[in-house]
């Protein structure tokens, strides 16, 4: 602390919940939103789930006065709901999309049309590099068939941050990674990057508690999904890291708690985390946090390949499964060609041929035969972005393993 | 040049044209490559077009005690077909997949089912981030329909090595660009990011006249596409640039020039390109390349914006169409519901239901609807990736204009 001076960021994450003709009072909240963030100052604004381009719009034409820097990303069918507003100019942008994000037939959990990904903007104050994200949802944590999704997003994220990061000053990244604190997603996002959880670290905290972001308190949550977790649970984050010869400090982390400050109700089905980072120029550059935990991180990173491993052989099944249905749709339209073209040759002319039933069976068969093959298709696709993450993985395993 | 040790990096780059079944003998190739480069031994060697993952583990096998790390890239359906060999340890690995790469129902381009990608190789001796690439081929020049997801896979290309590049010292890229060399998305990818050619840059070039790499003289080349290029076209590409105080000179540039060196047949249909770099570390940081040029990339930067545009009027269009064909299939399909209901509850008996037709008809909407319903999403996704990149775009020029 060589008396340089410091910087101060006030840091607004929140995930809005505004899907059109679905979510509950969106406009009133989307308003909501757009008022609070214009009256409080923050420096940087991270939303997600701000699916309609035209909410986005809104927010930005009542914004523009205080947070005149601003971006949308644009992604997947519906959009990938992520935004950016800022006190200070956005010099680059950047989107990087999942390799893996669900099943497009899920229709019900509707992730893979979302093109989920990371938006980064780069510049504002001190070269700093935010990111804001939403992972994967997790729908079932019994029996969550997404978790090898999560794991290959969660490792993505922190390759891509390893790779871009050292341009930064800082890392700061806020948003919805769908997981608890302590699931072995966010140890390896966490261990793999050097992140650090502004909660954890907080001097000041204010909210709810143990820093729940989707809590029984909230109208709009799903209580059933929280009857596990009767306080609720803390899945939204604000993670940072300081790079070159700088440190970061959490000097105070808030969320909300249910209804928005003087409202009646909440600004969405999440809480809103904000916090207060200081940031200082230090003489020497800060000591790779990395080295020191090499076990442990070895240890994560065994785990999430497990976990991996038995999604890649979820998907290999799947594939095979596919595959072999359409080859019998094959089969089956085949065998039909034989029979018709044996009844056009003039065998079997004692029988009247069954036109209609025969039609029927014969686009039955063809449908099950387009639809198999998109799926082996698809679950081809799962089955080479697994692999290729688990190979990542052992790499990086050897080479942890091989430090001295 | 403070007699700072140079260290001399000797790179190997081929499009193996090594697809399953469709290649011309393939498997002799892969051993004609394997043998040359066991052979003469290379620092790095950068592969694309290696299909099939039994090809890259027999060169592996092959390789093993000559290029002791190696990686092959997996994505797509089919494979990135990317792959590495290096006699420097492989540090990290990083997958990029492009947003846009053609279109799933053009069968006979297949573009779209190998996830076409950029494999990055952190690593070896000094901090060098190796690319290994290739871009959406060009199948029509005079008519390029696939110029907008070229021009979207340059731009994702460089905004990537702006933003990973910070932590190299040298960027190395090496691959099948599918554009020549004055085209708008090599300068837009060299305006943009400072990439170096090698081949322009080279003291010493042997090799196919103007660096040539389909040339007519190759027995496997597609002698009706060079038909407007007697000498052959250069589409094949090593690039490079030093990030911080280093320097690099490319010493030699060489292309094979048809057969392979004493041999009857050439190692692929593209021409193997060779280049011998000489890098030493400086006592200043090399100035940036970047801000001289500002008003000649702002221009380059503008025309890829424009053909983006078209791209995405063109999408938009497409979009469109494919929905207003699923809705008419749609109200084809509930026109059929209320007659056969109209049967069913006694209407017009008089006369009788030509079941048989109706079936087919029936089939045929919902045939319709599906594929159009398909197409109308993946188009949706199309305008966002072209709008997204165009605002990035925008964004890039606007911060080119307002730097003094």
């Amino acid at each position: 602390m060589e008396g340089e001076p410091t910087l101060r960021l006030r840091i607004f994450d929140l995930n809005c919940w505004a899907i059109r003709y679905l979510s509950r009072r969106r406009r009133e909240r989307v308003r909501l939103i757009g008022d609070t963030l214009r009256q409080e100052l923050f420096d940087l604004v991270l939303l997600q789930e701000v699916w309609s381009e035209q909410d986005y719009s809104d927010l930005k034409v009542k914004l523009a006065s205080c947070y005149p820097f601003s971006h949308y990303f644009r992604s997947g069918v519906i959009g990938s709901g992520l935004c950016i507003f800022s006190r200070f100019p956005i010099l680059d942008m950047l989107l990087y999309q999942y390799s893996l994000n669900g099943y497009p037939y899920m229709l019900q959990h509707g992730d893979w049309f979302c093109g989920k990904s990371v938006g980064v903007g780069m510049g504002v104050t001190a070269p700093l590099l935010s990111l804001s994200l939403q992972l994967h949802a997790e729908y079932c944590r019994d029996k969550d068939a997404y978790l090898p999704h999560r794991l290959v997003q969660a490792w993505e994220l922190a390759q891509f941050i390893r790779h871009t990061s050292k341009a930064a000053d800082v890392v700061l990244l806020g948003g919805d990674l769908n997981m608890h604190p302590e699931d072995v997603g966010i140890r390896l996002l966490r261990g793999w990057t050097g992140l650090q959880d502004a909660f954890a670290e907080a001097t000041r905290f204010e909210g709810c508690k143990n820093g729940c972001t989707l809590v029984p308190d909230n109208c709009f949550t799903d209580k059933s999904e929280l009857l596990p977790f009767p306080l609720g649970i803390r899945i939204d984050y604000i993670l940072y890291k300081a790079i070159s010869s700088f440190t970061v400090k959490c000097e105070e982390l808030k969320t909300t708690t249910g209804p928005a400050p003087g409202m009646n109700i909440p600004f969405s089905d999440h809480e809103a985390v904000m916090a207060t980072l200081h940031i200082q120029r230090q003489g020497q550059p800060v000591g790779a946090t990395l080295g020191t935990a090499d076990l442990a991180l070895a240890d994560v990173v065994t785990e999430a390949r497990t976990e991996v491993g038995v999604g890649l052989r979820a998907a290999q099944q799947q594939r095979y499964s596919w595959g072999r249905m359409a080859v019998l749709a094959l089969l089956l339209l085949l065998l039909q060609a034989a029979a018709a073209l044996g009844t056009l040759a003039g065998l079997a002319t004692e029988q009247p041929f069954p036109k209609l039933s025969f039609c029927l069976l014969a686009f039955l068969a063809l449908g099950v035969l387009v639809l198999a093959t998109g799926l082996h298709l698809f679950h081809t696709m799962e089955v080479k972005i697994l692999h290729g993450t688990e190979d990542q993985m052992r790499m990086v395993l050897r080479a942890l393993q091989e430090r001295p």
